[in-house]
């Protein structure tokens, strides 16, 4: 799988002392949207624009020990199923980081969701297609599908307003974030729902196998995941098991790379949820089997075509294809 | 008529591939706003503040075959008739540009809105003044005056969500804009009005000749529009005709480099409005003559002195006077 | 007092004319917050994060003459109380400079906010801790304790759509602002209130006297302040009072580096506030003495950690630590 990075510093204050800057860099995503299920909504096309311009805003300092302050911002606009909004910025993550040890506060990244191989494997869009289609390569799912039921970095929202600790040595990384819901309060005695996540992971060589949880105050969202994958030369495959007190679910994912600038990658998703059987087609059930397909080819220079198709458990499907380019 | 130009780039990543960046530009611009129709609103002065801070994202990236791909973001704060306002991002246009054909989506630029001789040539408003002062020089109207009702990039909400294709070669340049409101679909079968956007534009030497029109599902938002105009030496003239359903409508422009910085732009507009006929001071009428003469003082550096005064076809006057920065 | 200044730059077009550019500038700052306070609100924790982000966008742009042009714009997210915030931008401030003479027009600074000696001086937070800890050693009070009734700049809101005039001139610096609330008119004769302010200080070599008073239509907003200060060495102090309709206040502040990083600030302030006497512990009374300690100390590289004390008139208190860094 190919990897494009971009990384452009707009500031750097060079006067003498340790640096402090902010850069900038994001990516714009545009194309076209079919989605089966547009079809049971009133006045709306089966296919439309799907879009997003993310503008990101990194900003670092660094003491003169060699301790690292970070914060990320973001502001992004998008259109989805035929409706165009406009941005705003969401709210901010804060990090230090010193010899390996990562402490972020605020808008954090959460243990759960720094899990590899729970998002698909170098896909553009983290899962399929443009946008992700939804994301029903994921491996952890409620009766309502893959709901995002743990604690993760929020683009458009405030965040799970919590703390998280990071630790990475050789190929090994551990992870542990906390968040305390209506009111996000560091004790924890009071308020809404707290979630505590743990997640490791440990790449040896092109492989890597990785294990997470989350424990919550509200029994639907604790989950247990566990993922192992690697690449084989073109050849990459990857398998993800989730589990909710309503869905186990396996996601079985292969990618291979053809020729020099394009990728393929398929997906299997296999889900017992006994709650949440389909019986009419687009009736969101979950149960039974989901696949899926992306294609990017490389353009160079920060952009790719992208295409991907979705099979829904419940028999809707969706077909995405458009470009990326990032900056 | 003198330009100001300023591009101002924040970032360039240049590691061995094409580049792609984000730079930021805009400008700043405050005055005095003096308007006769704020005598009939209770509490309000007639004399105001007007500003606008526009804050510009633009963000390019190109492929290794000259694929050039494109977004723009805006963030702009406000003050109007003593009402000051924060910002926002927009709705993000995107675009790919190749050979001289460009294709956007999203927060389109629209045909109509594209037209060379639509706005006032060359003055830092596009219209009178220093906030354009309701664009009475625009010869597109209704019976409730200028009420943009074509497809145009809107700075502070999401925009048209639609498609629009330019082909530019030698003096040509040819726009046609798709767009579907209530939904914004693609296929454009659902939902609310729809439309359609040509433009033409050929120019020649200091001369230019311009044909748009837009075809709505809305009868009233049909519109016709054609231009002429060119610079003779230190002059500038344009005539400009506009119709929809209720009003045909002339507008007149002459411009006057004085001296090395100045330049003075007169403008008269007759519309032929039978519906709209004014029959007390400021009724909002629109049919018969209103003009405007504009004044601007090049301070170098991107710098601006403006000052306006319109006449309205229901007798309401204004004038303005302030300054213009880019950055 | 040791002073941290960063100023970033993005963008400089050097295109054979005075120069235009943005710089983009701010902080993070980030910590624990407990409130004796919060003991009284169901549901919320006594110890909560505190946190900001602040993204500062400066414009600026110079005329052939020399006359400069500016406008700053402010974007910030913020966690308080357990409650974490997305962010947008603020209303503009537009200003122009020559030879000493300043004038803003917008989200101006106000003539009382910007007198040397109201705010702590030279702490991170321009306050006592993280986050300001409500200002209690301001010496502007009512009965309802600081409540900011005077024109300043806002980071979250449109601001006061004012105009000001800043005259400097050797150490003097004397500052005029006005203005009008509920339509922001500049004529004044119409809408809400308005506010008149006048500042005016001298400073000779380490040492600054200071005077300010805001008239205003609403008698409780009639403010009148003045302060003196200077640094001794390593010691600095400060005498500062402040009067209004209810409530009359002295502050006395001292501080003193320790060390080559360390600077300590402790601060009491007296109120004498007939109206406000505190009968139970958290009542808000304002009457009686309050008083609050600040530690801060310098890690290089535009990082500090920062941790305050304060004790309120009505026995509440609060401590916070964290850190914040400049970029």
């Amino acid at each position: 799988m190919k990897k494009v990075l971009f990384a452009t510093t707009a500031l750097i204050a060079t006067a003498g002392m340790a640096a402090a800057e902010v850069s900038m860099s994001g990516y714009g995503r545009f194309g076209l949207d079919y989605n089966s299920a547009n079809e049971r909504v009133v006045g709306r096309s089966k296919t439309n624009i799907t879009s997003r311009l993310r503008l990101q805003f990194d900003m670092t300092a660094e003491t003169d020990a060699g301790v690292a302050f970070n914060a990320r911002y973001r502001a992004q606009a998008e259109s989805r199923d035929g409706v165009a909004g406009t941005g705003a910025f969401n709210g901010a993550r804060f990090g230090v980081s010193y010899n390996g040890v990562t402490v972020n506060v605020g808008n954090i990244i959460g243990a759960v969701e720094n899990a590899p191989g729970l998002y698909a494997t170098g896909t553009r869009s983290a899962g399929t297609g443009i946008d992700g289609m939804g994301f029903h390569q994921i491996a952890i799912k409620t009766n309502g599908g893959t709901v995002f039921n743990w604690d993760a970095y929020s683009s458009a929202g405030a965040g799970s307003n919590g703390i998280e600790v990071l630790y990475s040595a050789g190929g090994f990384t551990g992870h542990v974030s906390y968040s305390q819901r209506n009111g996000g309060t560091v004790a924890g005695s009071a308020g809404g729902e707290d979630r505590t996540g743990v997640m490791a992971t440990y790449s040896f060589g092109d492989y890597y196998v990785t294990a997470a949880m989350q424990s919550s105050s509200v029994p639907l969202n604790d989950i247990t995941f566990a993922a192992a994958g690697g690449n084989f030369g073109a050849f990459g495959a990857k398998l993800a098991y989730g589990s909710t007190d309503q869905v186990d679910s396996f996601t079985l994912e292969g990618n291979m790379d053809i020729g020099a600038a394009s990728n393929v990658l398929v997906w299997v998703n296999s889900a017992d949820a006994p709650g949440s059987v389909s019986t009419v087609k687009g009736d969101g059930g979950v149960d039974g089997t989901s696949f899926g397909i992306n294609y990017q080819y490389d353009l160079g220079g920060g952009a790719t075509v992208v295409a991907g198709y979705v099979d829904e458990a419940d028999d809707d499907n969706q077909f995405q294809a458009g470009v990326y380019f990032s900056f």
